[in-house]
């Protein structure tokens, strides 16, 4: 048998290896770390090297196409052919491809608003000193000044009149004062009088997404386009309900609505000190705000009651909400801010979808898309710049990181990326942040729940295989379940587990979300073959693997090119129309142009659902390439293409 | 000597009178009862009769010229020369004549505003019902109704959204809407919804003045102008202060600005409890609200802090108020309604004076006016059409009844009118209602004052003569007092009475409005003997009697025909603005024209003030009629004029 001269660099080692031997295998043998937490089954990526020279690539899992020509090659699936030079890059540097080449979240990127800003303009005025002679009031004063400016007209809000007085005077005639020259319910009415100040003021704006489970912020500066801060938390209400449905129910109740209401509003408060102790500024610095988020959740948040969603035919009390005050709606910030709820399109589709739209160029491709929001609600949309379905369905909290035992959303401490070894079923995981586990976020349960099945520990039902020879696996408190690290690794010094009920949870949220776009695309006549690009949304943190993804049969098996992970697109809509006024009158015709489709009436939706039920699915034969990756790793119950594994 | 056959209406009585008697005596000699009040002095006006035939009228004091045309004569002032015929009307006849005589108030007449409403519409539309093909949100359904009934783009607040879903359902899809259709901050900007209900929506508005003693309000149908109701009551501020400079002060202190902001809400909001009891309209019912008041009460009614309008150069924040909502600024009536505070000219000269000014027609007249608004801050007005010049005093709230010991409002109970007998010093009353006495109102004090001094128990320092042969005078708790009503005859069992430091109060708040007008007539160049008119505004009930008000040398002593009490000239005119647009642009042109004359910075005031501290002034001279009165009653101590009496 040939053997080939291999060089390794950084390092400069040289070796010779026969014709056949692994790239891995070469590695190891020359006393060089390299990361298999797959256990070397081309699942994981993460052994990518650059490879010159004589290799054959039996598989490129989890490359992407530019890094496949770039020269890298997962060392665990390339074969020694000739001499080579193999180039291991620093660990980090793979994570960091990994994470940039799958998720493209667009934030703080260079975004196109300066020309049509929405427009908050804050600057200082050099009013004239009154006496006896010149004794007009304060607030002729302060306009005169602004008409100087000019900006004639200004409307002055009675907040600020009462302090106008001793503002003025402090700032020795010469106050900051920030003004919104223009919005989209009135591009050409007078400017507003939004603040008025001694001290300099920044136009600062909040973008937020409220979702059922997770609300999310962006601290904007308004005449830069920065996110200067970014932050999210579990959305208070989850006390009275885990989705919508258990939310409206609970808002009819007496009282119940207010207390949803100021929960929400708890929850952005406590956003918003957090957000201040990280970067000093207060609520009342923030001089505009725009809002996403289903139907239900913009209800409770301006206390309107939403128990119509509910029944036939499902009437929402606004899809379009107008402008309103911070002031009125109880929002923590300066009270004169206007706050802008953006507009949804029907009682379950809200303005997260079409702020989602627009943040990922659905509404202007020629590409036939689907746009898959996960949260939870799922949302879905498909179409083109010329035509859009769009429909919804209740996954429930799980990919979430919530009503899962050691759910987590994904912040520091979050297990966000599984893998688990084929033959000694031992997991590696990354946490978000490097340090110990505190949960599994979302994105971290997909990942979890792929590994365990593609490795055999969970059967197609969901099943907890108790019979492996593996400690990870036990009957635990709440049913079986596996153990993805020991107390001893953890920040709380208990076990991290995923439970039986844990998987049915996630199954029921998958099968929701797949079930939702299968139904939308046959209703319409689609393929999902035929779908160009599937862009996937969601609070899931930096990414998703969609590889893994597909795996558990959350996503169709399409090839990965075809996908793009673009994180929070409400929150990243949502941020695109609190600067531009062109994006905001943009995102309104979205949700005008939206077909909505009640899938609650359609009885294909709830077969779909159930034959979704199965990982990755019923019918196998849909995931031919989760199949293969499958019965590789020594599929323990394989079962005919289209047949029920239960039956 | 001759006699002649006097013939008594309606009686039918008859009898024989020689020359030279008293119409009076012939009367009391027929056995009739005749009102004489005054002791047959000529100064009540109460023994007023119908005379035809031979008799001269020595004088007509309180007779106005068409009464003296009409045949009308004082009883006691008429001497019989010839046969004649005496008609008696009855008592209540006269009462009213005097009243509706002296007393032009407008309130309730014909008023021409139907061509220019400011524009509150009601009325009840008709949707079509949602189903699941027509399933748009209940706002833009409710949005369209509109738009086919002629009203587009109808802004709607989120009130009214927080209760659309229930409101639009409970009328079976045939809600009540309340429009504002126009204001005068926008012309021709939208149209706002302000009120949505399943029952018939009246559309109601409040007329407001805001007085520093008394708040007082008129609750106003507008679609049909009528007056429903009115209603009057101290403002609660005045336990933190009897006049503006003392409220200022108190609202510099820790939380005295929203001390005083509440006690006026608390003020309007009982005055508004008291209109429910007794015309069942709530609060919420009420669509818009229109307020007038001095510079400082609008300022706290609104919640701004007024400190600077004390301090020199006496700026006030705000003159100009725009339109808020009645939620923002506290007001109890339908959180929806626009308030709007009427424009003021400066610190000292608010939208009171404009509201006046407006009332009493002076913007439009070519007569030169005086138009006095005796309030706690006296405001003075004078000019024509072409100019007019204004300024303020401090008068005290004593001619509200505020600040005396047995002070009242002019409401039931408050005895109005007091005749005091030349000779014996009784007293008689007119109490408002006819029952039992509370105490003394703005109009009876001046009464009162000019009684006791014409009769001489009251020297010109305002000194009481306590060696009069009557038990009325007497040294009380609070030093020298007149009793006006022993405790068996009022309704508290306690002795009612005017004391030596009520009188000084009184001459302080007289002396203050005398030397205003004085001090502002010769500043610019006017004659006070020119004034053609002299326009008396003030919340003192129905009316006050000029005579009595030049006796005290509040008024100046000019021909009687040239006064005219004109009520609650700063209500009147805020009602007036409340119902027609063009009344509401017209006063704020009023409040743009008007100058302002700042007294505090005139040395001339304080000579004037001082001068004016006597009854009714150091220079008798000023007050011939007076002085005639005076002495013909046995003036006890004659002052050559000009001198000082304490000299």
């Amino acid at each position: 048998m040939a053997t080939h001269k291999v060089v390794l660099q950084p390092s400069g080692l040289t070796l010779e290896a026969p014709t056949g031997a692994l790239v891995a295998e070469a590695i190891q043998q020359a006393g060089l770390e390299l990361a298999q937490p797959c256990g070397g089954q081309g699942r994981c990526g993460r052994c990518a090297v650059l490879v010159e020279g004589g290799a054959r690539r039996r598989s490129s899992l989890r490359l992407s196409s530019e890094d496949v020509q770039a020269g890298y090659a997962l060392a665990c699936q390339t074969v020694i052919e000739g001499d080579l030079t193999i180039t291991i890059p620093e660990q980090e540097k793979i994570e960091r491809r990994m994470v940039t080449d799958k998720a493209a979240a667009r934030i703080g990127l260079p975004f196109p608003y300066s020309s049509d800003l929405q427009g908050v303009h804050a600057f200082r005025l050099s009013l004239p000193e009154p006496n006896l002679q010149d004794n007009t009031d304060d607030l002729t004063r302060l306009s005169k000044g602004l008409a100087l400016a000019g900006y004639s007209q200004v409307e002055v809000p009675l907040g600020l009149i009462r302090r106008m007085g001793e503002t003025l005077r402090q700032s020795e005639w010469s106050p900051w004062v920030a003004l919104e020259l223009r919005s989209w319910s009135r591009p050409d009415g007078p400017p507003r009088l939004l603040d008025l100040r001694a001290d300099p003021i920044e136009p600062l704006g909040l973008a937020i997404d409220i979702g059922t489970t997770t609300v999310s912020l962006h601290l904007v500066n308004l005449s830069s386009g920065e996110v200067i801060e970014t932050a999210a938390e579990y959305n208070s209400q989850i006390a009275f309900g885990e989705d919508v449905i258990s939310r409206i129910i609970y808002a009819s109740k007496n009282d119940g609505l207010s207390s949803l209401t100021q929960r929400v509003h708890q929850t952005l408060a406590m956003l918003l000190e957090r957000i201040q102790k990280r970067t000093g500024v207060g609520g009342d610095q923030i001089l505009k705000a725009v809002v996403s988020g289903n139907t239900t959740m913009i209800h409770l948040f301006l206390g309107i009651p939403p128990a119509p969603i509910r029944v036939a035919p499902y009437i929402p009390t606004v899809n379009l909400p107008g402008l309103y005050l911070a002031g009125e709606i109880g929002l923590p910030i300066n009270p004169q801010a206007v706050v802008d709820c953006l507009p949804g399109v029907a009682s379950y589709v809200g303005s997260d979808i079409s702020a989602g739209v627009l943040a990922c160029d659905l509404a202007t491709t020629d590409q036939l898309t689907l746009f898959i929001d996960v949260g939870t609600n799922g949302e879905i949309a498909l179409g083109t710049r010329d035509w859009l379905v769009t429909c919804a369905c209740s996954a429930g909290p799980a990919f979430e990181g919530a009503g899962v035992v050691d759910g987590m959303r994904a912040t520091e401490g979050a297990i966000e990326e599984v893998w688990v070894n084929s033959t000694s079923y031992e997991p590696t995981y990354r946490v978000i942040g490097g340090g110990k586990p505190r949960g599994i976020c979302g994105s971290g349960l997909i990942s979890l729940l792929a590994e365990l099945f593609v490795t055999g520990v969970i059967d197609r039902a969901g099943g907890v295989k108790l019979d492996l020879e593996t400690r990870r696996v036990r009957q635990g408190e709440h049913g079986p379940e596996y153990v993805v690290a020991w107390g001893a690794e953890t920040e709380t010094g208990k076990d991290l587990v995923l439970t039986k009920v844990d998987v049915d949870n996630l199954l029921r949220a998958k099968a929701a979300i797949y079930a939702g776009f299968t139904v939308l695309a046959s209703s319409v006549g689609v393929n999902l073959a035929n779908v160009e690009q599937v862009l996937v949304g969601g609070s899931f943190g930096k990414y998703i693997n969609v590889e893994k993804a597909v795996q558990i049969g959350l996503l169709p098996d399409l090839p990965w090119d075809r996908f793009h992970f673009l994180g929070n697109t409400s929150l990243q809509g949502t941020y695109m129309a609190l600067l531009s006024l062109d994006q905001r009158q943009l995102l309104a015709q979205i949700a005008r142009q939206m077909t909505y489709i009640e899938l609650s009436a359609d009885n294909n939706f709830y077969d779909a659902f159930t034959a979704a039920m199965f990982l990755p699915h019923t019918e196998i034969a849909r995931f031919p390439s989760v199949a293969e990756v499958w019965e590789r790793n020594g599929a323990q119950e394989p079962v005919a293409s289209g047949g029920d594994p239960k039956s």
